[in-house]
């Protein structure tokens, strides 16, 4: 494929932007990992990612993807038959469900429409009617990647509490971690799951996971089978430190030291702040789009739009797809597609990682320009919203 | 820890050095996986991994470490309580064991002595005799990293031809490929276990699994339950790619992209040739030294001496992690050491990936010099009988 | 000082953005200089610099900055008392008649408003009036830095051959090179001398210069003395390859392969047409923020208005360096400030070398952004009307 | 040209081997030199030079070779007919007489055998003899890198002073700099002159110079004409920090503030520790080849031979040329060849910069190996003279 000059203006949901810092520190000669070189390494890893989930639980990494996290989350907790109450969210919650049924758990599922966010008093009239106490756990996904909605999980949380319930709160974290408030600890949750290519800012392949105790002591009766995945034989041991399954990911432990420095040298709050201000920045332009029979939020609920990425649904007769593919073959902006019944009618703006103001209006500058290039009706001034929201804010 | 000036000696039986090109490669922003970019790549990745795996198969990556893929290997073909002929090799076999036991299978060790080859015809005898079929597979470990022998999986693949038995052929070839000749095809080989790290020459982070239609034909019985690794669930679909559980990991294969190229480049009959000099030489270092009651080559069959790593017995009464870890400390010169029963006892030379003359004979000149600075016994002129091999061959 | 998160955009004129295939380049150990391997490396890359600069004549390369090349140019041809005719475009005229007068010669300054472009008549009067031929070289910036002006340089080589005149026609290049056209041969040009780190895409670091045989036939007069800039002793020898003084800058080299082979992989018409359309968006910003008593373009001359800067002066009562300072402290936009008489009453934004339609944008809008927060007045509408022209044109 | 697999040995007395911190360190985006950011950078690499040339005098980079540097203290301190007494060493010592004539310099030779250390007391009679005050200045370069000796500098300093003779005392440091100890202000070095490929271990690109009071006295009278070199122009200015004639190299500087902190950090008294040991197991090996009518040390003064080359002689009939290729192309171990009178009868092993045991003994054992695979006399055991050198030190 030709070249299409510049920095490519990568606006997807994950993977994000690898600052050059991370990038430098993999551009490294490989290392033997049984060695206090590595062991330092990891060591600062596993401190500093208990930073950033706001835990003093166990943390454990695996070389995986975030999939790989979601399986250990039910093989490690999890007997055949366990029935697990799934908050709908949208495409993750029903891969993560799908998960489940293939290691034969029963989902049931807590059926929510995809623009609105979850409801906990649902949750809790649910766990209060489970009088036998046969779900094992709940399970939610914090940042829903496919609709652009956060999920209120302290809220979950505060459900389980009420409603007196032995279930394990399980939290897919993983494009919310290290972008938006994540209070593993104070909000009760038990299992948290997150990967590395999103708020972490590193490449894809490590998949992470903390349990708490009573997590870890599900373990002991959980029957699924498990080995790769196995919290108990990974998690840190008599030398104080983390084990692997099989040969320790080098390269991606020193880019993910560098990417946890830099997130704790901003400090978690700039960097929440940080995100907030873009998103809104960026919900300020669509919503002006909007005014015009242009693309809308495609969110309902204006206080649960997720600070990581933005789902906008296109005006009727117009395809998301074909106006993500000369974004990114004409103006190099890649942007998100619709997932699983949004594909076509919704693109999603990623605003999660390594980004900063002018990265921010080049990529809503650019989308507005497409809208009118490729003939999309639209209200004007959307980047001008955005940049009136970023000079008074 | 203070730097020791200058390149480390990475002479650990893997990772391995990773060569400039594929740092380079690595060092990129992160793309959207889900663009003909990277479909482009992934597919050239699958098809060079076909030449150098020598296989008409499907084969599969995961983002995982080898342990991933040997789970794979079990959890796609075989249901609780299914036998495995586990034929015994040294450390990696009883891990693979282990793995196997944790999922309910029941191993059946083809006991063998750590320093002696396996041999064929015991496999043909006990597939003879097992006349109700109970054995789902004969599993291999083709190079033992721990023990540096390499078993003759061709042997293996005709012995279960030779008796009639349809038992699947598992073979890890993690210190084998790319380092070693290894023919899936040609040897009758139906699941073939593979990392990154050692002959592929890149990091750490992807599991490779190739499967042939027999294997794929006993995913369709096997029940236990699988979805990381579900083979048909990521093999080539109906738009001739790759899929994943979840998110590629794009930036090892941008690496995994240039490593293939460059074995195809070298050409593999070379990289074996190559290979096999380097060891050779290495060998003829340590028989000159185990002739002044010094360290000995500690595999017993010559002809099955591995040509990706050496195994090397200390003296009686002297420590081989003290000696390895002032090599490191004083030379940057890293060794492996021994592995589960052989810790203490043994230290390795990992000579595979991308290794020439002056990083080999480097390695054995500086080894010699620490049994000398140590006050370890052995016989002189080690490194002049490598020197004298390369000279001549 | 504290990290701005994201990449930053660096709209200077110059250094410009590195791209990541050229900083790859030069991510590996060094090289023997007098090897194959690296002559292979500096033919090529003497060859694609005749064809960015459309010349037959000889290029040569020095280890040194733009200004060494500038030197080269006086010390290669002249002799002390020489008279330079140097046309006013604004400080890099002046910069270069600095070093002439260091040298010895004697400037006569074609006086010019630094916001119009030269007239290449009065160049031709000047000429037709210096009967006795004491006008050794006329010199031009082609594209001066400074104003954001491009300068006639076929106009002054036509001008020069219509008077008849024996004055070489000397051309700083160092800005236009790469980014707009620029003819050597079919324009007369003698002398012409570039840089590295602005429309060649490479760190600072290798001065360039190209020689006519006429320029060539000066040097065996020339009493200047030289000898590291000596073009006579680095021109292509009789091994077909560029000499150096001293060791030859090869990880430059190494950048400089990649950097040319992607101007040409663009090609070069591409690479001018993505310039004018970056530029003149810029402009079309400026002329909207203008119209509401803000800031306004510098140059008067609207035919030559620069396409890689754009020079923009401040509304009165507004200093050009604060607003600069508070850009790239608050919002990682690196803008280039007013230089000599022009520092604090001009900014300039850089528009050149790896760029494309979201890096543009994402600078405009942070400009026109911190307008607001700054509370400088200007006309709405800047980055809108860049919008307009990029989705039109 | 086809790749030889591994690493190369980069054993040419410069550039030498970057360390992957430096690599990493210039793996960046492009910077505007004029913030805060580069002039923190810049002021921390001039104060560590000073630490490194141990002087308080000023210190002065250029984008440059080494040889721009010599052409620095020629331009600024001298003028047209004076008299330069130039220490005859070997090649380097030619070429810079030969930079010095064509700037209208008089190079009086003090003649010298190249295999011997010049003797300071010979300067000191010849400045005695100059009771008219003719000679402007001593040039002396520390270490020869086309013989490998190293010359008295503190002794050429002590016997101008015990002249009394008011010459300015002129000194290459390109290939000692951070080998050996050089120590400017002890040993009334007034003009310092060095390069930024050798024991740096930067790419090349970076001229230094360091002049003292007297030297910068001598600018004041001094007529060569300069600019580029102006030593007063790039001096430590107003803001406390150094200048540059154009754009400064930040890229370079990016290498050399980590280059700077890697010196410091190992210790100056252990970096030349290190370079003394393996200069020294370097010189055992060739001492064991020359036993056998083999390769034999070209110095002939043993206390003066160099810890960061040595020059090798061939035996008769012997190409030494013919003999570095194929080191080269078989085995990836570059040595440098011999330069001017000693092309084809000298090779020559560099061994400074970033090197350790493992290194040296790889390098010198591959060219052990080759002796032997080319059919060259030589006596055995030098790589084992080496280890058991380095063994026992």
């Amino acid at each position: 494929m030709p070249r299409v000059p510049g920095r490519q203006f990568l606006n997807i949901p994950g993977p994000t932007n690898i600052p050059d810092r991370i990038l430098q520190a993999m551009h490294r000669p490989a290392l033997d990992f049984m060695t206090p070189e590595f062991w330092e390494i990891q060591v600062e890893c596993r401190d500093n990612l208990k930073k950033v989930m706001k835990t003093e639980n166990e943390v454990m990494v695996f070389a995986s993807s975030g999939h790989g996290s979601w399986e250990a989350a039910m093989t490690n907790t999890c007997s055949p038959g366990d029935t697990i109450l799934m908050c709908e969210t949208g495409r993750f919650s029903e891969s993560w469900a799908e998960m489940c049924r293939a290691f034969g758990l029963n989902i049931e599922t807590l059926e929510n429409d995809w623009d609105r966010a979850i409801d906990p008093t649902r949750v809790e009239d649910r766990l209060r009617a489970d009088t036998k106490g046969v779900i094992k756990a709940v399970a939610v996904v914090h940042n829903e990647t496919s609709t652009g909605m956060t999920h209120d999980v302290a809220g979950v949380g505060a459900a389980i509490r009420a409603a007196g319930h032995p279930a394990l709160l399980m939290v897919d974290t993983i494009s919310s971690l290290a972008s938006m408030d994540f209070r593993m600890d104070e909000w009760g949750v038990d299992v948290a799951v997150a990967g590395s290519q999103k708020g972490l800012m590193l490449p894809v392949g490590l998949g992470i996971s903390a349990a708490s105790d009573k997590a870890f002591e599900a373990t002991k009766t959980a029957t699924l089978p498990r080995k790769y995945y196995d919290w108990n034989e990974i998690k840190t041991g008599d030398h104080g430190r983390m084990r692997f399954a099989g040969t320790a990911p080098g390269h991606l432990f020193f880019a993910m030291r560098e990417g946890l420095r830099m997130l704790l040298d901003e400090g978690l709050d700039a960097v929440f702040a940080r995100h907030q201000r873009l998103a809104e920045a960026t919900r300020q332009a669509v919503r002006a789009w909007g005014r015009g029979n242009g693309p809308t939020l495609f969110g309902k609920d204006e206080a649960a739009l997720s600070n990581s990425v933005t789902a906008v649904t296109m005006p009727d007769g117009f395809d998301a797809n074909a106006f993500r593919g000369r974004l990114l073959s004409e103006s190099n902006v890649a942007l998100g597609g619709g997932l699983s019944r949004l594909s076509g009618t919704v693109f999603r703006i990623g605003h999660l990682g390594d980004l900063n103001e002018p990265m921010m209006l080049g990529c809503l500058a650019t989308v507005e320009m497409h809208l009118k290039r490729q003939g999309i009706p639209h209200g004007v001034g959307g980047t001008d919203a955005a940049m009136a929201y970023l000079a008074e804010n």
